[in-house]
This record gives C-alpha cells, structure tokens and sequence, in this order.
C-alpha cells in the first residue's frame, strides 16, 4: 500500500471496486483491440499475430495510452481515469495509483501466455519428423539461424556503434522462424506436405530450439552486463544439458505422463497434470540460470509424445488463445513509434537501422534455400522466403529486452519493423515465387 | 519496490529469477496438493472440492506454511525460502519480501477462476427446464434460502452475541445449494432424471440465483460497515434490474452472440468473445456496485442458449480446472483450524457455534423436502436431503468474508466447518435413504 495517506480518506468498498473496474476494463479493451484487427488482417490473409502487434500499438503508449507498464514514463488516457473515477467516487490521482499498482498482475498474465504458447508450440513439434528430414533441415537450419545472428550483430556494431550486448540481443532476435506463420501459409498454399514443405518446417523447428537456447543464454548475458568467457561457456553448457535431457525424456517421459493419466479419475485431469510437468520444467530452467521460457518449450516437447496430444492441445488452446494474446498486445503498447517518424531529421539514423536489419532478416534467411543439400529439382526460393517471417520468437526476444532495458528505443522500434516485416512480406513473396509445379495438386473437396 | 537499500545490492537478474521460482513453486505446491487429494477424495466418492479445501489447510497457515496470503500474520516455510535463496544467492530475507509483494498476482488469478467457474455454472443453467419444473422448484429453493438464512443469522445474533454484519454474511453463506455435487450424487444414483431429481437440480440452480444476489447485497453492505434501509433498497433494485436484464438477455443475448460469432474467421473466437461478454457483465455490476461474481453468473446464463454451447463449455473448461482450483486452495491456506481445537477451553465457544451452524444448515434444507408441492407420493427426505451439500457459493461468501476481515477466525473456521459438513454428510445420507422404488432402473451398458 504506498499511499496510506491517500487511502484513508475513500472507502474500501469504492477502492475494491475502482481496482475491480481497472482491471475488466484493460482485460476488455485489450481483447476487443486484438479480436477487431486479427479479424481485419485474416480477411487480407495475414497473420493475425501482426493484428494483435497492431493493436497494442494502437491502444499503447503510441496510440491511445489505454493500456501503458509502469515502465512507460507516460501519462493515462484521461477518458478511461475520469470514467472510472465516476463510476466509483474514487478520485481520479488514486484510480491512476491503483492502475499503475495492479499492472503486475496483468504482466504475470501475459507471461503464463508466453509460457503457454511455447509449451504448444513444443507439443506441436513433430520430433519424429524432424528426424527424417533431419540432415537437409539440419544445413537449412543452421544456416538460417548464423546468417541473421552474425551479419545483425556485426552490422549494428559496426555500421551503426550499438553497443555489444544490445546488438547480440538483437541479431539473436533474427534467428527464429515462425513455425505458425510458414505452416499455415504453405498449409493455404498446399506446398506443406511436399519434400520441401516438410524440410522447411523440419528447419523451422530446429531454429525455435537453436533460438530458445540462444534467448536463455543472451538473456542471463544481458542482466549480467558484461561479455566474459566463462559465463557464456557456463550457460552454454546448461543449455546443452537441458535440451539433452529433454530429447531424452520425449521418448521417456510421455509414456510416463500417459501411465500417470490412466491413473487419476478426478476431472481436468489432463490439463492439470500438463501445467504440473509444464512447471516442473520451467522450475529447473530456472534454477538452472536458464529462461523459464526454454522449460516451457521443453515440457511441451517432452509431452508431444504423449497419446492425450489431442486432449492436451485442446485444453491448452484456449489459454493461449487468451493469455498470449495479453503478451503480444503489451509489446505493440510499450513500442515508441515517435522514433520512426521519418520527419525529425534525428530519427534518420533508427530508420536506417531498421531498413539494414530487415534486409540482413531477409537475405540471411532467402539464402538458406541454396544451402539445401538436395539433388532433386528444387524451388530454392521458396525454401528460403518460407525460413523468412519470424513471429513469435522475435517478438519473444523483443518483449524480454524490452522489459529488461537492454534495448534502445530506436533498436526496440527497428526490431519490431523487422519482425513485421518479414511476417508481413513471407505471404506475399511465397504466392509470387509459387509456380503451379511446385505444390500438390488440390485435394478438392476432401 | 518497497524495499529499495536491500534491493540494490542484489543483481536484477538474481532478483527476477528469484520471482520466477516463488511463482511457479507456489503453483506447483498448490496444484500438485490439490490433485493428490482429489483422487483420494473421488476413490471414496467424495467430491473433489473438498480436496482442494484440504490441500489449502494442509499447505497453508494451519499446516505447511508453504502458501500464505500477506494477510494472514504469520511465518513462511524456512525450508521453500531457504531453497529459492540458495538457488538464486538471493538472501532469505529479501526471498521473503519478494514471495508477499507478488502473492496479489496469485490472487488476481483466483479471482479470473472464480469469474470463469460462475461463468461456466451459468452457462450449464438450463433456463427451459427451470421453467418447466418451476413453480414446484420455486418453493423449495425460496424455503430452503430462507431457512437457513433466518436460522442462521438470528441464531447466531441471540445466542453467540455475533454482531449484526458478520451474522448476515455467516446466513447468507448458508443460503444456496451447489448444484454440481448434487447433481453429481444424483447421477450416479440413478435418480437424476425422476420428477424428484429434476425439481432438486431446478431449485438449486433458483437458489444459486438468489444466492449470488444476495451475495452482491451482502458484500457491498459489509464494506459499508453500517444497516441503513436506503442502501439495502438500492442494492436489492440494482440486483433485480440486473437480473431482470439477464434473463431478457438469454432469449436475445445468444442469437446475437451466435451471430457474432458465424462472422468471425480468426482464431480463438470462441474463448474470446466468451470474455468479452464476461468481462462486460462483470463490468455492469460492478459499476452498478454489485458484485463482479454476479456479472460473470449473468454472462454465463445469457449464453446458455446459445447454439455454440459445446465449445463454450470446452474452452472455459480447462481454464476452470486450473485456476478455480487456485481459488478453492487458497481459503483453505487461510483458514485458523486451531481455533476449532478442542482441548483448548476458550475454544468452547467457536466450537459450539460450528456445531450450531451445521445443524441449521441441514435442518433447514432437509425441511425443504416437505414445501415440495406435489400430489404424486414422494419421497420428501431425499428431495430435502438432495438440497443440503454447499460447495461452491458458500465457499466464495467464505473466501470474500474472509479478505475483507468481517469474520472473526472462529466464525471463518465455523463456516468452513459447515460447508465440508454438509457437502461430506449429503452424499453419504442419501445413499442411505434412497430406496429402490425412487431411483430409475439402470440402464445397463448404455
């Protein structure tokens, strides 16, 4: 309670219910924001991720200050204060107390979202898969995961004097592709159950692993503030172990989970027992000086075997759906879009900055087509564009450096250009680059 | 950031790691206690949710100290603090300062649970079949809510020399049936499609209704702290307009929603809109200074009727299981159980009014059996009987009363008594006096 003073004089009952009404109203405003943009960019055939982007940034400290962090220095939209304060005769310097107070719940919200959809997304990796195309996805893979990573952090050092930690932040944040994003465009497309279709997604997994483990060792490096070899060896080895121990218990600890399953009668059985596991992962994450975010992904991946996968993407479907949504909203809020206007000759540099990373995003992914080891005829355009939209992750990685102060706003905004852009150009480019002989004949009605 | 001179001289990231593991080890605590006493509760056909209650005291202030709210004065677990210190080289005790500033995120979670069980509860409300079995459901659900009510609260004023609030609230939380462990007694019995069975689960669902007004009066008077007759009136108008405008709502509220939703192509649309429609209830009543719990019951039972039930019920599902669990636990690591310690002598008192309280609570539902306004021979014992278990509703007056500190600890303890009680003995009573004249023959593998 850090004003006492202030609290004395209003009721409990009206702080209670000016706190109740804070919270519904962010909760409301966000979820209507998102729902009304996916709902515009599904209907243009984009990602709706980039919707939820959009409206964040709409509703944010760049559009509407509807929903702003504590961490934003910017003032409240007086509108939604002044509403509250007269719904609830609770006066108006309080209703912002109380709003700046409560923030932390929203934010342990959208972070339970961020852990929910990388357990999804590793329940939804097909291991076995990824074991037949491994060697060909492997080289596409690697390939796509050093190109961006290198030539972003060397560029930025270089060209444009970012310091060393905030420009490996953000090369790392160039590495993953977006699994989602590719598998449902080629899924349109009918290209994902081709050889290169497969290869792709197969490489796109791989990436998410190879770009978990980098954002758990470049996000411990950023806290420390320093670059020293030992440290970076440490995490390198505990991240090594960790996703060893996972590859070793998807083949063992499923069945386990499945036998536990058979066991228990009482209902949400599976659901509950899925965050236990989920938990217990990011725990040992962790404590291990890893992100809780790469024990998420690894519970998932080590549940993806189970025979309850349906039941457990059911289940956990509809928290992602709600809660990650939070997550990817709050980044559109926090983002300052003033630093891009193209207008105040001081922003010439950020913008610069943003076009050099989306093309090093662009061609360090397209060139990853050509370092596919295939003697058949192969679209290697479409190889690469489909490795190119990086959603998720990317924006993962922005998130967390965002909140951690690492990032420059400049670099945040130039990060998030880079993000949407590739998300938003991969659709397009692939329906150009897409020939009739590429893809599988229609399955028409079936 | 309360605690700034220790703060400083710890490492962020240490700091931030330290936050994580409090978080997800209190998750983990609560949810792996709760399914271990589930399953042993369900094998001895129990409900579940007295499982959870028990887990809560186990785990909280009368046992483990592993959970426990700011509230409740008293020492965590050296052990849990110890581990997360030695984990993360944060010291003990800013591990302890950091473990109560985060614990209002735990609790902004088990109010999204309760918002959610009340939300699925109404929308498994069967408005038709009420109507159908209404006038003889009437009686009984009005007898027993005013029984138990009046009992209570006047017995509680004349002989324990409670005052007049916290006697209100402790009737109140005697009013309303829980129709999910009737009904789920009454299904295994083979008794829930008679005429008996179905008037039972009519009258539980009027008495959740009015429970839940009563409920949003009762709150907003205790915070009041005083009786006057305005407020009273106003609260009782503002409740029947609310409910008023639900039930109107549920014949054209649904049609809209379904509408809404055929148009909706993005994904999560269900879930989504579900909260959508919660959260502007919830809001509703809250601005009308009712309860938010009512907002979300009158969400639900507008979109009982609606023609995308099935997946409603789906999505809200998971989310029920995982976070009105943390709801149920969380009463349970508040309660004082040594205040109910018989060998104690200046427990006499408390122990005597939870004895009181109980035999209310059963004589004044089982009394129902006998308003039941039936020419056709009936068997009134089990009607009454099948009236009696408490569960949710008077768990959530438990929980409200007990955070906002109108329950002395031998009333909260007496309550809690009287939920367990009748929720234990139902089952059990009407095993015994189910004959084999009352149930329908079973229906075999089917």
């Amino acid at each position: 309670m850090p004003f006492p003073n202030l609290l004395l004089e209003v009721g409990s009952h009206e702080l209670e219910a000016a706190e109740t009404l804070i919270a519904i109203a962010r909760f409301m405003i966000i979820f209507v924001a998102a729902r009304f943009l996916a709902e515009l960019l599904v209907r243009v055939q984009l990602p709706t991720i980039l919707g939820e982007l959009v409206a964040g940034v709409i509703i944010g400290a760049s559009g509407l200050h509807l929903v702003l962090s504590p961490e934003v220095q910017s003032n409240l939209n007086n509108g939604l204060i002044n509403l509250i304060s007269d719904l609830t005769s609770v006066p108006p310097p309080e209703v912002s107390h109380l709003y700046v107070d409560s923030f932390t719940n929203l934010q342990s919200w959208a972070t339970l979202g961020l852990y929910a959809l990388l357990f999804l997304t590793g329940l939804e990796s097909d291991l076995e898969q990824l074991i037949a195309v491994g060697s060909q996805a492997f080289s596409v893979a690697v390939v796509g995961v050093v190109l961006p990573f290198v030539g972003g952090t060397l560029g930025l050092m270089a060209f444009f004097h970012v310091g060393t930690i905030p420009a490996i932040f953000a090369g790392a944040a160039m590495t993953a592709t977006s699994i989602g994003i590719t598998a449902k465009v080629f899924g349109e497309l009918n290209f994902l159950k081709t050889r290169e279709g497969q290869t792709v997604i197969g490489a796109a997994v791989l990436d998410d692993i190879l770009g978990i483990v980098i954002l758990a060792v470049v996000v411990a490096l950023s806290a420390g503030g320093s670059l020293e070899v030992f440290p970076i060896i440490r995490l390198l080895v505990a991240a090594a172990i960790f996703v060893g121990v996972s590859l070793f218990l998807s083949k063992t600890g499923a069945p386990i989970f499945d036998w536990v399953i058979d066991r228990l009668k009482a209902p949400g059985d599976v659901v509950v027992m899925a965050f236990i596991v989920m938990g217990g992962c990011c725990f040992a994450a962790t404590a291990m000086g890893l992100e809780a975010a790469l024990g998420a992904f690894a519970g998932g991946l080590i549940l993806s075997t189970s025979k309850y996968i349906h039941r457990l993407q059911e289940a956990v479907e509809p928290i992602v759906a709600l809660f990650a949504t939070i997550f990817f909203v709050l980044i559109g809020t926090a983002m300052d879009l003033s630093v891009l206007n193209p207008f105040n000759p001081g922003n010439r540099e950020g913008l610069i900055m943003a076009a050099f990373l989306v093309v090093v995003a662009i061609v360090g992914k397209v060139a990853t087509g050509w370092c596919y080891l295939s003697k058949e005829k192969t679209n290697r355009l479409v190889v690469g564009l489909g490795m190119m939209p990086r959603g998720e992750v990317g924006l993962i990685f922005l998130g967390l450096g965002s909140s951690s102060g690492v990032l420059s706003p400049p670099l945040e905004a130039a990060i998030l250009l880079m993000v949407i852009g590739t998300t938003f150009l991969a659709p397009i480019l692939l329906r150009l680059a897409l020939t009739d002989q590429d893809v599988l004949p229609a399955e028409g009605a079936t």
